[in-house]
């Protein structure tokens, strides 16, 4: 809530620079709290398993890789039978920190993201009832859902709570842009630290602020001047309804942005340099020197943090009940 | 050597029961030795990496997921752009042990076999020559090539090499099997090991023998009956050019068969016993009863080992000059 607070108070039309020495609208990022271990260990399967898809080939990792900074790094996803999706895949790094999942926000949280794709026919292409008949038809998952929710009925409120459990692990501490919030003096070039002063002064800190460095509130896509997009996606107006919220998107995270390209909506923008270019053109009316964006670019690579860390999880096999993908079916 | 030796004296035509208290004709499987630890590493991330693939989504790990017995757990894998493969992918787990590489021995060894999918147009869809540069264009993969191999070229020798090398290290030991092999005689229950001794005396173990329990030789699928397919694969006289090679097919490993479903080189078959009853009546010309079966299939699932525990790779984000994938690309 205080989050969000602060993005109004900062809102994109506000564009003078405002940061303190002693106060940063950056915060570290903190490890989790409260968190279920046998949950998460459940939901990390999960995440892994390919069987939540109609063919059997599609897992949250897919699209949400995490050898990947929790992305494809591909424009927009490859969905059931190839489809193209219309939209880039946010990261799943640090996600727990966004005031709503998905780019428009239709989620309120990652319980309630990550039934989506399961039966979005673009995407795993599956249905929550068959998903959970594939679950309740393997022993172990059986077994481990009695463990963690104490019932021996498997629903799909429990798939999405586990996932997102494990989802709330996949947070990013310790870059070196922590650090050097946190005390290390040296922990920054004069480069890096030349460009922080220029992401603050600039105005971007106005929208990417808080311990995510975005993530907190939607903003129009094109201020100064329109951003021209070959992609459909009308934002948050489709949640709304409203005219006002068109291409009004979520903030992305700026954490972990070197490792979770291409950038954008649309996945339309392949670099960095470029993506800043840009922002600065169509967000703050301002044009960067290639001397300036070098050192904003160089202080945003130092925001990429210690990645989560877990071992490959196996999954319990099928049994000879388990209804099998069907990956080429009409 | 040994062990093709050994496969030839007891081939399928022999199918009289070979063997004794004291010399089992299945070995426990041993940890991997003579193993380059900066090179199983390195190929661990090529391993997990989609950008060898022209659409940036198929990695090897895609269809040989280590998560799930090192298959697909489909009847045929899913290529680029969705294509449908021709055969069932076989598990990468201890295929160091086998004669050679995909059902029909096509490939000398693991080496060898890592370039195929990249190139192969219906999985993996790119060029070799694209595909390193790929590689060549992000610095850390630069930095951990020359630190392994010492130079400063990466080349498709050194990418497959490091592939083989952490493939190598996928040996799945400690089965319960395998302590029972090793002396500990109540690891196995009375079903399990009367599954093992009917599975020795039907002639099972004629084939499915040594260290892998499979993969030692190439074998007529259907030598007492025909085995009906609607998969188009010839087998090894696809390799040879010899009519009397067609439909000979390499036998697959029985190591961790619980997982490695659906069987059989076309993937046609769900489960272990119907997979138990077709190779009796088809190898064998025996009707297992429903208890004979179940017998053998417990001993099959005493083959499960430990799986390979690893750390999921990070993987070293792309450069501003690195080629992006192509997805949707005509």
């Amino acid at each position: 809530m205080k989050l969000r607070i602060l993005a109004a108070a900062v809102s994109a039309l506000s564009l003078a620079p405002i940061y303190s020495a002693a106060q940063e609208l950056i915060q570290p990022i903190k490890p989790p709290m409260q968190i279920n271990l046998g949950m998460v260990e459940l939901g990390k399967k999960l995440y892994f398993d390919p069987r939540l898809s109609k063919s059997g080939f599609i897992s949250c990792n897919s699209c949400h890789n995490l050898s990947m900074g929790g992305t494809d790094n591909i424009p927009t996803s490859i969905g059931d039978k190839w489809q193209q999706g219309p939209i880039n895949a946010p990261t799943v790094l640090n996600s727990s920190l966004n005031v709503a999942q998905f780019w428009d926000g239709r989620a309120a949280d990652l319980k309630a993201q990550a039934g989506g794709p399961i039966a979005n026919p673009g995407e795993m292409g599956f249905t929550h009832t068959l998903a959970i008949g594939v679950l309740a038809s393997i022993p172990a998952y059986v077994r481990e859902f009695k463990t963690v929710f104490g019932t021996d009925k498997i629903d799909i409120d429990q798939v999405t709570l586990a996932i997102a459990e494990f989802e709330k692990t996949l947070v990013t501490p310790n870059s070196r842009f922590d650090q050097w919030l946190l005390g290390k003096s040296d922990a920054l070039s004069a480069d890096e630290l030349a460009g922080y002063k220029l992401f603050k002064e600039s105005g971007c800190v106005a929208c990417h602020n808080g311990p995510a460095v975005g993530g907190a509130s939607f903003q129009k896509m094109g201020v100064v001047a329109p951003y021209k997009s070959t992609g459909g996606a009308e934002g948050r107006s489709a949640v709304t309804g409203k005219e006002v919220d068109r291409f009004n998107f979520k903030v992305p995270t700026l954490r972990n942005v070197e490792m979770t390209y291409p950038y954008f909506h649309d996945g339309a923008v392949n670099t960095l340099p470029e993506a800043v270019d840009i922002m600065g053109k169509l967000q703050l009316g301002k044009t960067f020197t290639p001397t300036e964006n070098g050192k904003v670019v160089a202080f945003l690579k130092t925001l990429t943090g210690d990645q989560p860390s877990f071992a490959l999880p196996i999954l319990p096999p099928s049994s000879d009940k388990t209804p099998r993908p069907t990956p080429f079916a009409k």
